[in-house]
């Protein structure tokens, strides 16, 4: 796991820190599409304060939705290229059961 | 359709000011997830930041998929009780088709 | 509700027997996608036997999952456009509720 | 790619014919899954013949959509553990992004 610190703990088991650096190019992109969607809610708040009709406003949530989703995917793909490759190369195929859940959770 | 203004326009037509006057507890209530919703967000910015491990964040975006998820059918439940009723009480069952199509766009 | 039949039982408390009568046309018209989503089963089992590449057993299955939501969406708006403007011209809206209830369900 | 025969073209080039054998135990759970999300369906067609009310078909239409995502998931993982390590374990990490596609073709 690219970045995962194996520390003592105090009966000497190793405990694992998962950590995950990002390239800061990966980073920065990430926290321009988190920031857009940030924008995108702050719209939808003036949207409903000005009485906006409930239609509009569910555009706006289904653009929402598919920002997020595809934000998710973005991460999710960084990291079967990464840690799930890392994983498997050491012969631990077991984080596919880990990455198969995560995608269940995702829409 | 409740709030609907109908102007003259220089033509002399009338023009739809298509609009959702929304009790203040509803207002409340909305405003109150989109600022959950946003503090989440910005959590997974930090956790990027942190460079934690991808399927914590990933567990986090889907936190946040279901959650901007359940706001949506709050709204859209909210949309079919007043403006869609008073659609269908005055006749207009077309109505239906545009509800349709927002349940379709949303997740 | 169109087709439903109040009976007396026992106790002669009216209940409810919630039915839908459908046209001729749009019986024909579900059963018709209903025989295409099946005929699509039955080729995915017939991939799986030849030993079909995942890949295109997945993209077939993900075709049959969109066919089968639009099936939904189709009984959805039929069940919006009878069953539930009728609920709300007798000043029933809390078939909404319902409405709604069925549409989380729905992918 | 387990179980992919590489053959020579007429032009002398090889041409992959991608394949998939899966193991007999395998190869029935998933036949058995297909044949009760096929015995669902004729359930569903049979409330329409029987003209049962719409809320009840929408219930089992989204049954039988959960069935479907199940069965869909259980090849994604198998095609993960099988098609894809022995692609990453060559060093072929591209398969990545067809598996990322297949999965948001999935629900």
């Amino acid at each position: 796991m690219k970045g995962m610190d194996i520390n003592m703990n105090e009966q000497g088991n190793s405990v694992k820190h998962k950590a995950m650096p990002r390239s800061e190019e990966e980073l920065r992109q990430l926290q321009n599409r988190l920031s857009r969607i940030t924008g995108q809610l702050n719209g939808i708040g003036r949207m409903l304060e000005e009485n906006r009709y409930c239609g509009d406003v569910l555009m706006q949530v289904a653009a929402v939705e598919k920002a997020l989703q595809a934000l998710g995917y973005m991460i999710l793909q960084s990291h079967m290229e990464t840690c799930m490759v890392e994983e498997i190369e050491k012969g631990n195929t077991e984080v596919i059961d880990e990455v198969v859940g995560l995608i269940k959770n995702l829409k």
